[in-house]
Order: structure tokens, then sequence, then C-alpha cells
């Protein structure tokens, strides 16, 4: 069974122990980050034998006078004290600990030997054990913030563990900006009690979590690992982005052999086998997280592709077959309602070129006949949104040179004009709602980033190269076929 | 020799053929956009036989009308005016022509007949055509924005050529966002008489352009283009973007055959061999783009990474070898110097884990210990701007929890953390400078895309991937030795 890390994620009380006044320790900064966060103050037990107070709070000289017995305890002291903290804390019945504090084995013998001890004593009273040499946890929805970096997520269904703290930091970082929304976060830090897998099993049972990322750089167990995931793969989404592809032969063998390029498909052949779905770089695994979360998986290989002119229609079909898959066969009922909307040389055929219509509702009603079309899978749209944004710009440049127009409504006119966006991807995420098909947006121009994240909300996926949007339906197809052949094979 | 295009890109006087009234009319909005950008207005004739007056310039009803002869005519009329307004242009010496038009050869058979007269014509007078149906031309110097998409471009040192006005007008659009200058552009349109390879040979040869894009679909002789391309690259590296890989089998075919994979291939090989650096993407040829714009060229394959925590760095290196490069070895010096700043446990060897330090000066000087040191070629800087942003950031977070400060200091204080990341990116450029070797930076932690783009001021290049930097240094790399190579060939 999964080890229970309720307590872990959602503890109903935390013991800081080590926590500081000193601005640029652990201690302090991770406290700032928990109370900033908007964790309970009065759930905080700051534990420290030099301090009456720390960040506003009262301080405790020792885990044994609190006057509670803590759910969780985090740990930022030097390393040498660990361990018999760990010993308190199994004594008093505290379970849960977290171990930010590092120089364990990640900085040689010494701390290996200290980190033996560590793991002695956390067996010894069986204790669920983050880290140590972690960069924290987090659950968004709990508002618990215990990272050491100044991390401030949104709500969401999408939960990660790193094995490298500064990656994961990075990442999640990044999604603030990205609109993207989290449930939990864990960096799994030396893994010395609690292993990657362990994180991914708690997540694949979590009710908070729709989707799991992993960022790998080893795996002990192998056997152990690709059970859970392949376990876990079949009710949720498992993506994982996988460095340090050589670590058999060490970073400096690394760079001078090519010999060991063959563990890496290994682990791309058992990560395949698990249903494990591979990220290739940092910003993949996040464009994956978004579209997994807010697409329906397609159940098919056959790709409409809609464009506001050829040339993307041509870059879209070209970034198809190399991923495996296909334009679809256009029905009857596309071609009729293609026949009657747009001129007469229209391209006939898939990629359905608009040659730069500007009206929403034809627009609509061509992605309605391809998403209602048993022979379409999946669509790529292609400079929808960019329409109103040409229109904005060019009634823009003539308003500056010759027409008459008040500041007001021009303001007006403009806010209609993004009315006019939000309302062709609302009816675009009723269609795929309805038909469960997934559509994705792809536009380039003249749109920066912060209004291709106001126009997603945090529900659909735009990207800005169709290169992009080819490579993402195709994992999201090898996702499904994975689900599905494992949910109909018996067991 | 090279056609002259000086009186395309940058005509003292400009008879707009077609201009109109009607604000849906590409003869509308090609001349706001004209008049727009900034253009002398007093140099720009609309020419339409029943207006008296457009878009507040005085129009008049023929070519043969005007007080002078124009440098450069371009035509927005129907297809079917168009071959005698040709005669016209040749008849008066008006030689230099942009067919803005569409509904020649890529509306069927009644367009390529078309398409063929207006060949006769402009053979017969010797006229330099660009079109039909092309997007326009842009000179961001000269203001020249004869474009039918509200371009504005940055001024800069590249020129682009799209065979995709659509693919074209979108890239340019998107780079407004980014920061990216750009010299010239020009939508070859259905190339009637002047190719593809005309515009890369003029701008081979232009003073104001470092740099040359092409987005291809096809190219008709491929000896004389490729004669070009190689010719070119020797002076000026020329970056590709190739799409319609199977366009001998055309769009339906492709998507039901994998046969014609090949035909990719050769286009491969002979770009290779003519020394065009191929991008895999659009976001990628303006990631190239800007990196060789900005960087110095590496002259080996060995790559210094500098980390501010080690998961990026393995990030780093495994995105090394893929690409041809690989990781430098340390000499003595940037040791001693590594040693001397950095904790005892320190990486020991490159990639250089920073571990945190969030001290610029250390930055700057280890990234100049690499750059000095003849055993590296370029440098992957990772994660030394996100510094200033936790420092902020958490800053930002005691400050609201606990510390007073008045506003007028926490202003100060966010202005002297942008100062810092300007500072060591000034102090990074030196470096560049000096040592003549690229340096990437990859940061992706709690920076929005808007601030990084302040930060880069058009002189370096960020990236938020550090799989991108290896890829841009590899394709830099490739570019360098092919120039050398050609350089350094008896003729």
């Amino acid at each position: 069974v999964a080890a229970n890390l309720d307590k872990i994620f959602k503890p109903a009380s935390i013991a800081m122990v080590g926590a500081s006044n000193v601005r640029a320790k652990w201690g302090s900064f991770l406290l700032l980050n928990l109370m900033a966060g908007g964790y309970p103050r009065e759930n905080i037990y700051p534990i420290n034998p030099r301090e009456k107070e720390i960040h506003t709070l009262p301080a405790y000289p020792s885990l044994s006078a609190l006057p509670v017995v803590p759910e969780l305890a985090i740990i930022t002291t030097q390393a040498a004290a660990v361990p018999s903290i760990l010993e308190e804390c199994g004594n008093l019945g505290v379970k849960d600990v977290v171990v930010i504090s590092s120089n364990f084995s990640e900085v040689g013998e010494d701390g290996a030997g200290l980190e033996k001890e560590l793991v002695e004593v956390a067996r010894k009273h069986e204790l669920r054990l983050v880290g140590p040499n972690t960069m924290g946890i987090v659950n968004a929805e709990r508002k618990l913030f215990a990272v050491g970096a100044p991390i401030q997520l949104h709500p969401g269904k999408i939960s990660f563990v790193s094995q490298s703290g500064n990656v994961g930091a990075n990442m999640l970082g990044w999604t603030m900006n990205q609109g993207i929304g989290f449930a939990k976060f864990v960096g799994s830090g030396n893994e010395a009690i609690l292993k990657a897998e362990d994180y991914i099993e708690y997540f694949g049972q979590d009710p908070e979590t729709a989707l799991i990322l992993a960022y790998l750089e080893g795996v002990e167990n192998g056997r152990r690992f690709m059970d859970i995931v392949s376990r876990t793969a079949a009710e949720k989404p498992v993506i994982v982005l996988k460095s340090g592809r050589t670590e058999a032969g060490g970073k400096a063998a690394m760079s001078h052999t090519g010999s060991l390029a063959g563990a890496d498909e290994i682990y791309d052949a058992a990560f395949r086998q698990a249903g494990a779905i591979r990220a290739d770089t940092s910003q993949d695994m996040l464009d994956l997280a978004k579209s997994f979360e807010r697409l329906p998986l397609p159940v098919g290989d056959r790709v409409g592709v809609v464009t506001l002119g050829g040339g993307w229609g041509v870059l879209a079909t070209d970034a198809l077959a190399p991923v495996g898959l296909h334009l679809a066969e256009l029905d009857d009922k596309v071609m009729r309602v293609c026949n009657e909307l747009l001129p007469a040389f229209w391209s006939h055929g898939n990629p359905i070129d608009l040659v730069g219509n500007i009206y929403m509702d034809t627009h609509i009603a061509i992605l309605e006949a391809m998403a209602s079309s048993p022979q379409v899978d999946a669509i790529i749209a292609l400079g929808s949104l960019g329409t109103g944004t040409i229109i904005g710009l060019t009634v823009l440049v003539s308003h500056r040179l010759i027409m008459e127009m008040s500041e007001d409504a021009m303001k007006g006119f403009f806010t209609e004009l993004k009315d006019r966006n939000l309302n062709f991807l609302r009816k675009a995420k009723e269609l795929m709602r309805t038909y469960q098909k997934p559509i994705i947006f792809v536009e380039m121009q003249f749109i920066g980033d912060e209004s291709l994240r106001d126009l997603e909300a945090g529900e659909v996926a735009i990207f800005t190269a169709p290169e992009k949007a080819a490579v993402i339906l195709a994992k999201m197809l090898q996702y499904g076929r994975y689900r599905d052949k494992v949910r109909n094979s018996p067991q």
C-alpha cells in the first residue's frame, strides 16, 4: 500500500525546528514564505532555544516544550543536529518530517555517514521523512508554502515531485507568470527514506491531483519505480522529465564518451512501457502539463487543421508525420460547410485555409464541423485570435491618421475586441466539451505573452508554434492509448 | 551579378496603384500602414481614377498623370488590371514594382494564364517585380512599411525573405514584442520574376544587413538557389526554415505516404553543404536570429556551464552531447578562482555549481575565469539573473509581514535590483567583447517575458531552457566552421 503522506501535505500544525530571525538563513525565509503564503500562523510553532520570538511568532526551546504534538516537523538546523531531533520526533509521536537541512550524502563521506544515522533513527521510529537536502513542500490549496524560494502558486490539479530543488523551484517560479495551477509540490532531496515513486504513488491516490509531473535524475529501484508508475498512469497522466542520462558513468565520463547513450534509451523504453509521458525539455513539461490538464484526450491520430493563412497550415502539416499523426480526411458535411462559408477557391481539403477571413462565426462554424466529424480526432486552430488584433491595430493606425474617435470610443472598441476573442474561446471550449476532442490554438501574431495568458484563463491551451501543438497532441494520444489498453485488459 | 533591388527597398517615391478609401481593401490598409510607419507622405502618390483624395493624400487618375516618375509602384488592383499597369510602368520607366494583388497562379488555371501575361510584360520591360500575391515589403530604417499587416518593426540588422506572407507577417508581428530588430522584409509571393534567392543575394550585398532569414516552402531552381546561398553564407549567416517538405507529392499525398520523407533529407544535406543554418521551428528561427545577431561565434565545441544550482547544470550537460558539444575541462586558473570564491564542497568541475551564491561579483569573476580560459569556447550561464528576483521577493515577503520600509525605500530597493542585473549583464557583455566568446543566459525563475526583454535590451540573449542554449551554440558553431572553411580555402 502507498505511504499515507496526508500529514506531510495537509498538516494541522507545523513545528519549524531551527527557525531563525537571521534573515539570510533557511530557518528565516522558509518561515517567512510559510507565513506569507497564508498558512494559519497560530498553527506554526518556531523552535529555537535562543529566541523568545521569531518573526512575530512565539518561539519554543524544543519540540518537547510545545503545547501540542505538531503533525509535521520541518527541520532547518545544522545537519549534525538532525539525528537527535528525529529521535525527539519519534519519542513524541511526530511521525512526519521534512528535513530541509543539507550537508548529508550530497557532500561526500562525512555527510553520507550522518545520513546513515538519520536513516537508522527514521526507520526505528517509522518516520515518513522528506529529504534531507530538500527544497521543501507545497500544498497550494491549503496555503502551505514550506519552500526555500518565494513561490506562491495558483491552486490547481497538477502535482509535481522534483529530484532537484533547484529545477523544481525554477519551474514553479516560471508557472507563476504562466497561469498554470498546482495542487502539490515536493522536492525529494536525497531520498533517504521517501523516494520519488512514493510521492507519485501518493499523488496517484490523491483526489486533489489530476496530473503528475516528475523531474528525475536517477532512480534507485527501477522495478519498484516502473511498477508504481504503470499502476498510477492507468488512472492519471504521469509526465516525466528525465535528465542525468548518464548517471552510471558520472558527469566527467559522460562528456568524453558516447557509449552510455544506451542507458537513456532503456529509460525511454521503460517509461513508454509504464505509460509515462516523457517531456523533452523543462518548458515542454510545463506545456504538456497545461494541455493534459485542460484538454480532452484525442482518441485517434487524425488531425484537422484550420488556418488563417496557408503557410501556417503547411508548417502544421509538416509537424504531424514526424510524431505519428496525420491529416484527417474531410467528410461531406465539413466540405459542405466550407463551400458555403468560404470563397470558391478555398483549399478544398485539410488544412482548411480561411484565407484571412476575420468573421469569428465562420471560424466557429468550421471548427464545429470539424469537431463533429467522425473522421477528425483533434484540431489545431491557427491564427483565429490574431484576427481581432489585426483589426484592432488597423483601426488604431487609421485612427491615428484619419478617423475621429474619442478616447472612450477607442477603449470600448478594444474591450469589444478582447470580448470577441473571449467569446470565441468560450464557444471553442463548448465544442471541446460537447465533442470531447482537443482543440489547440496557435497564435504568434501581435499577441504578447501576457495577453495569451489572459485569454487562456487557465482553461484552454494557446501556443506560439504549430510544431508544438503537434508534439503535444501526439503525446496526449500516446497516453490515451496506454490508458485504454490497461483499462481494457483483463486484470 | 545580383539584381539591384535598391529602388524596391529604398524608393525615393512610391505610386500606390489601386489605393482606396474603402477601409476593408488592401489598397486602403496598405496605404494606412505606410503612412502610419512614417514614410514621407509627400513622396506617396495614390492612384485611383475615381477619387480626388485618399486618406488625406491627393489622388491621381493614372501613373502617367503623376508629376514625377515614381521610383517604385505598389499595385493592389484587381488581378486582371495588373498586366496593363505593368505595361504603363514599363513605358514610363518605372522598373521596380511590387504586385500585392492576388488571384494569379495560386488560384488555378485562369490565374496561371494571367500570371503568364504578367511575366511576359515584366520580361519585355525588364521589370524587377516582387510577387504577385505578396504580403509586401519593409525597410525599417527607412520607415517603409508597405505590408498588408499592421507591423511596425524595430530597426535592426536582420533581413528576412518569406515565401508565405502569412508566416512572415506572423513572425514579424511576434518580434514586435520580443525586442528583435529588422533591416528588411519581403514576402516573395508567387515569385513570378524575383525568386527567394534573388532577395538572399541582395541581402548578402546589402551593408545594412548582417544576418539573413528565409522561410521556404519550395525552391524552383535548386542549383541556383544553393549556389547563391553558399556564396552568401561565406559572408553572413543564412538561417532557413523549410516547410512543405513533401511539395513534390502535394499536400494530400503527403498525409498518406511516408515515402517522400527523403526529399527533406536531401534539402537538409543541401542546406548543410551550402552553409545555411536550418531552424527546426518558427520560434527557433527567431531565437537563432537573436543569438547570431548579438553574440560572437564560438570557435570550438567546448562549453563551460555555470549554474546557480546543480539540477539545471545536469539538464544543460545532457543537452550538449546530442548536438555535438561537450563540457570543457576546467584549467588550473579556473579551478583556483573557484576554490577561492566558492565553499569547499563546490563541484570541482564543469558544470560549476554556485550552490545558490547570490553575489554577482562572484558570478562575474567565475564567468571571466571561464571566458579567459583557452579550454573554453562558449558559456551557458544559468540562474544568475534570478538571484536578484529571489532576494527581491524574499524582502517583499518579509516586508509585508514584518519590516518597516517606506514605499519610496521599497521602490528604490527594486530599482537597485534591476540595476544589479543590468550591471551584471553589462559586465558579461564586456567579457563577450574582450574574449570573443558567446555567453548565453538561461533564466526561468520568477521572470516574466516582459522583463527578460527589458534585460536583454537587444544586446544579449536570454532563454528559458538550457536545452535551447545548447542547440543555439551548436548551430552557431556549425556556421562558424562553414565560414572558416570557405574563407580559408583557395578560390
